[in-house]
């Protein structure tokens, strides 16, 4: 592990993101990344945050376009409400917050607890819960579905809606419809090893993979001796389709969980491409990258959202941040 | 492994990619993947390629601002010059193309292979070495030292003057320029396996590392016991720097190998920010990420260019690839 000592990861982590990227400004000892220019006058503003561990999420996605703040938790642990109520104090302008929330006990409290402290504080605050996992239902730290890769979809479709200035309930809106039109489907090839931990979270022996894996290492559906990219482009599309059947086209993530090459997600892409084709579903964007990652996972997820025009156009929308950048 | 059969694997990449990034033109029969707008007209046009493997090096940085086309060889192996002549002649608009090979022996041969064909056919070519890696001289696959992190910084910045109307012998000095003032320095925390072996090309074993590593897994200086994230910095930007004496300051970049957690990486990075601090070396830009990688190896590399005004201007130019994208 390419680390010091396990207490100080984060924090590690903090100031060298600092130090690339002088379009943030971080606090580097309540771990909260702003984007410097916030508050933006009149715009309403969005935070997320969760444990760490899952880079470039979220302090990845700060930036114009995307989020207004990320707070940083210990790995795979929710940051604190004191960090949220920071962060939401430092970007409201006095529009409002979108707290982004994704579904594990610990994230759901404590951004339920930093909203109403925020609130004593003057900021109005919104939530929307992120649950696209289809894998399990009350899975180990969630009750309901997980939280996975629809988080991206969330923070750049409604990042984009806030950034063009729609207000808090509009951006709210538009948040909860992203999250409801995306489910997602996640296999692990490996374990994960956190640097507290220092060995595999769990067991998985060479030659089996875990289907539905969290991204925390939670456990999935079920083992199965190693299949094939086809097959496993097979099993994820048609596990996340059983549960949304999209009734119009869909914006695709093919998502790397941290260790398994470039080369193979895009050759994982071309078999979730043919399985989507096959189903009669349309595509209208692709994203393919390790952006929703589990540490040292080889593995992979698939999430998809269906979308109209307005979401497509929000999600073509300019983005500015360290992991997401496009447009003009 | 997220693949089918080893055989396929750098075809299904390519057709993956195709699916995800219809602004590039994908050939996946002859490998070749070109922008979609080539030949621009009155435009030097930069082809590159090389072994795959490394994604996204090559075929990551195609589009406006950087390479005009890469051509992808079989994992860890030299693309042929029927590929790069096809690549030349696709992206030519009269004005010349600038061959960029990385120091390995069978890309040096094919690229001047195809350098002479090119020729035949008309097209003006002009080739830059890239031979950055400090670690060793002579290693397998090299004679002299191997092309690494430089090669980004190559394609981006000449890739600036070309889009910029440079001519081919402006683009080409600029190139050398670049290629001359950048060092690298690489370490392996895991070993490499590849789609046809199955197995790790090296043994490396747990709680060693080896310094000095090559992209291919490649013999370093010395395996040495687990270091700390400041150890390796001190040790990598020690090595850069006893090479480059930069009189002026650098850009860095901070690279994963492929697998090592975006945490840890940007955690590192805090670490050779403060080397290169305590060596009086002044940091212009800091890109920090996984670019040049080696399939699924743990670990990191350093590359640092000395810089001037104008090297700093074309860095910042605007880029528009499926890894690289700023600017407006």
């Amino acid at each position: 592990m390419l680390i010091n000592v396990p207490e100080t990861v984060v924090a590690d982590a903090l100031r060298g993101m600092a130090a690339a990227h002088p379009e943030l400004t971080v606090d580097v000892e309540n771990r909260v990344v702003v984007r410097r220019d916030a508050p933006v006058a009149g715009k309403t503003a969005l935070v997320s945050g969760g444990g760490s561990g899952h880079e470039p999420l979220h302090a990845g996605f700060v930036g114009p376009g995307m989020l207004s703040a990320a707070c940083a938790g210990e790995v795979f642990t929710s940051p604190v409400p004191d960090q949220m109520v920071r962060a939401a104090v430092a970007v409201d302008s006095g529009a409002g917050v979108l707290f982004v929330v994704k579904n594990y006990t610990g994230d759901v409290l404590n951004f339920e607890m930093a909203a109403e402290l925020a609130d004593e504080e003057g900021v109005r605050v919104a939530q929307v819960l992120v649950n696209d996992d289809v894998a399990v239902t009350d899975s180990l730290f969630t009750a309901g579905r997980r939280g996975t890769g629809a988080t991206l979809f969330v923070e750049k479709i409604a990042g984009a809606a806030a950034e063009e200035g729609a207000p808090l309930d509009r951006v709210t809106e538009i948040a909860r419809q992203v999250n409801e039109s995306s489910r997602s489907f996640g296999v692990a090839l490996s374990s994960v090893t956190t640097p507290a931990k220092g060995s595999p979270t769990f067991d998985l022996p060479a030659g089996e993979l875990e289907l539905g894996v969290g991204i925390h290492g939670e456990p999935g559906r079920e083992r199965r001796p190693m299949m094939t990219s086809r097959e496993i482009a097979d099993f994820t599309v048609d596990a996340v389709l059983e549960d949304l059947r999209p009734r119009g086209p869909v914006i695709a993530l093919v998502n790397g969980m941290g260790a398994t090459p470039l080369l193979e997600l895009y050759g994982f892409n071309a078999e979730v491409q043919r399985v989507l084709s096959e189903r009669g579903v349309v595509v209208a964007r692709t994203l393919v990258g390790n952006y929703v990652t589990s540490l040292d996972m080889a593995g992979c997820s698939v999430t998809l959202c269906q979308v109209d025009e307005e979401l497509v156009r929000l999600w073509d929308a300019p983005v500015e941040t360290p992991a997401l950048r496009w447009g003009r």
